[in-house]
């Protein structure tokens, strides 16, 4: 039985190998059965039962859910956001303060159904403490890959979730494919950033942001792209509610990158319908990091179909972007603020007239605390009788 | 008109210094008018709107909102915690990720209503980033005042937000009561631990709980207990669901502290109506540091009242129960881990067989990055060709 279309060639595979690649190399998505007369909802707070009609046969488990999901929309006002409307899908409030944690509950259920006792991961940052959260949770033997040259603040909140952490000399981009086809010799289950049902999860953000605003949706989606799992996902979210014909349109899709690393832009930008590989990458934004995306090929596609572009913002915009964002009550990664970063740029193209814009805040400022010293902390020292003073 | 009452001596008041402070020292509460036939949901989402037959006639204002509250309350289960069920009440996944921000929202609207344009907080964690995120939230001018040795770490993630900082020397606690009193000469609105519609705040929790077990109370409900505020506003709630008639019992509330301070534990355990200052404080459970807490003596009497009682900790037990709640997915803040510490210990009294024991995850671990330290990193090195004798 055909469940599964390559999101890069359109090849129908039955997903045998469990592999969830294509013969060409390209991610396999999972075929949504949508029927009309689907339906969507926020009753219960679990994304499984709420969304079901959209999502896979996976088996809702409280026993193994965090409480991830249902994350607010948030209106975002500023001098430099006039003319159009700008609404933050804060992700920082998930279980783990990233939305990795959507995609991670999906892929720890497929991993349950299918079998497995082994859960694992490729990844230093956001997705390596979500799989080793939910692996904790479910009680499964999860290991977490990580890059040789992984920094100490990084590694820690990974590691306090106990899964087992092996720092991995060679080729990051090898690992992550070797990784993913391992499922049959070593038993474990790879979550890794694209893996179809991580896409499937990912989904869950665009149907939240179309019950928020009232069952609309927006023009624009800004998404900080790295592998391209997210945004992939968030698009096919918005494209199944229109087979359903909950909604008669799709918002234009937005990938911004640091330009520190973008092959996705610079791919997009030149015309190719394949991502190069980035040298040399360097960027504050290390959640999006990813110098050959592995679902870079399918974005392009994805955006081309879907009439969306690619950004590419600089590092000191990226920085300014964070701070203001904290100005306004939301300290993110710096990752995370690349889509803020975006939003001022494409104002000044005039391209967002009287728009709603939807930004996706992917991690919580505190994943990063070292990037806090690209901020001056301004501190008074006071004694307590001279308070006077402080507030005349 | 009387809308306020001490929860120390029972004296009533109208509050008309705004000090919300009784002349006997007590804290003012809040006089719910609870109605017959009062009603709370999930349904919207928004605290202000939901649980509006009980709250404070603030007005529900989303520009000034982040999207606070409506936290998961997830089973946790174990070999240490059979016998009984435990449910942890996920606070870490506010927007600045601890239950502070239930209370903040409700202290800024108030401060907006009376027409203040600044607001401020004495404090040095949750607290303090709380109140600098959502002054910057709504364009207040903001004030923070910590304590003249708070740690670098500590201060970064509050000045982000951009508030006035202000490290004060002299004693900390005349700082909380000269702060709060200090709204008609400095027209600063402070949003300390313990004021009335931060106690509101706290209120929320307790409705969400009551919802979440399908209109049901728990058996018990453990909250890590610092100024005494948090307790107070959450059983404070469970009552006036009785009050409504919306259930006929109220859970029994437990006080947990860290041995290393523990003023509200001795004087409770030594039949005490009052507090004292505990000398030379030392804990890892910073968060809950409070040698002197300021709504100690109301906490006592509301235990009394509650049927509730105290609980003290030790060091090792709350490291122990830190990396014992990531184990399972939760990674908290030395603080919040000594709500499963105190669960372990009343275990082994025998107390806890049979019932239902809801605990309060107040804060993300996330906050304290060096407490990382007393939980060794095991990471394995291996080259990309050797993965096959990781996982053999």
């Amino acid at each position: 039985m055909t469940e599964f279309v390559c999101a890069e060639c359109g090849r129908e595979s039955d997903n045998s190998s469990g592999f969830d690649r294509c013969v060409c190399g390209g991610p396999l998505e999972y075929l949504s059965l949508i029927r009309r007369g689907s339906r969507i909802s926020l009753d219960t707070g679990c994304l499984l039962i709420d969304f079901s009609d959209f999502l896979p046969p996976l088996r809702y488990d409280s026993s193994v859910s965090l409480g991830e999901g249902r994350t607010p929309l948030i209106s975002c006002e500023g001098p430099e956001l006039e003319g159009f409307k700008v609404l933050l899908k804060n992700e920082t409030v998930n279980p783990t303060w990233s939305f990795k944690d959507r995609g991670t509950y999906l892929t720890l259920l497929d991993a349950i159904k299918r079998g497995f006792s082994r859960f694992g991961t490729v990844s230093t940052g956001n997705m390596a403490a979500s799989v080793a959260a939910y692996g904790a949770r479910a009680g499964l033997d999860t290991s977490v890959l990580v890059s040789a040259d992984i920094p100490d603040e990084k590694i820690r909140p990974i590691t306090v979730y106990g899964p087992r952490v092996a720092r991995v000399k060679g080729d990051y981009s090898d690992l992550f494919y070797k990784s993913i086809g391992s499922a049959s010799s070593w038993g474990v289950y790879f979550s890794n950033s694209d893996v179809s049902m991580r896409v499937e999860g990912s989904k869950t953000i665009a149907f939240e942001i179309f019950l928020q605003l009232g069952e609309k949706v927006p023009d624009y989606v800004i998404v900080p792209t790295s592998s391209g799992g997210n945004i992939r996902g968030i698009e096919k979210g918005f494209r199944e509610l229109r087979e359903a014909r909950l909604t008669e349109r799709t918002p234009t899709m937005i990938a911004v990158q640091a330009s520190g690393c973008s092959p996705i832009h610079q791919a997009f930008q030149n015309g190719r319908e394949s991502v190069e590989r980035f040298h040399n990458p360097s960027t504050i934004a290390h959640a999006i990091e990813n110098p050959l995306p592995p679902s870079g090929n399918s974005v392009l596609k994805m955006l081309r179909r879907n009439g969306g572009t690619t950004i590419a913002v600089d590092e000191e915009d990226i920085i300014q972007a964070q701070q203001r964002l904290a100005l306004r009550g939301f300290f993110v990664q710096p990752a995370s603020a690349t889509s803020l970063a975006a939003i001022e740029k494409l104002k000044k193209l005039g391209s967002l007239n009287g728009s709603t814009v939807v930004s996706i805040l992917t991690g919580s400022g505190l994943k990063y605390p070292s990037a806090l010293d690209k901020h001056p902390a301004q501190v008074i020292d006071v004694s307590i009788d001279s308070l006077d003073s402080l507030f005349r």
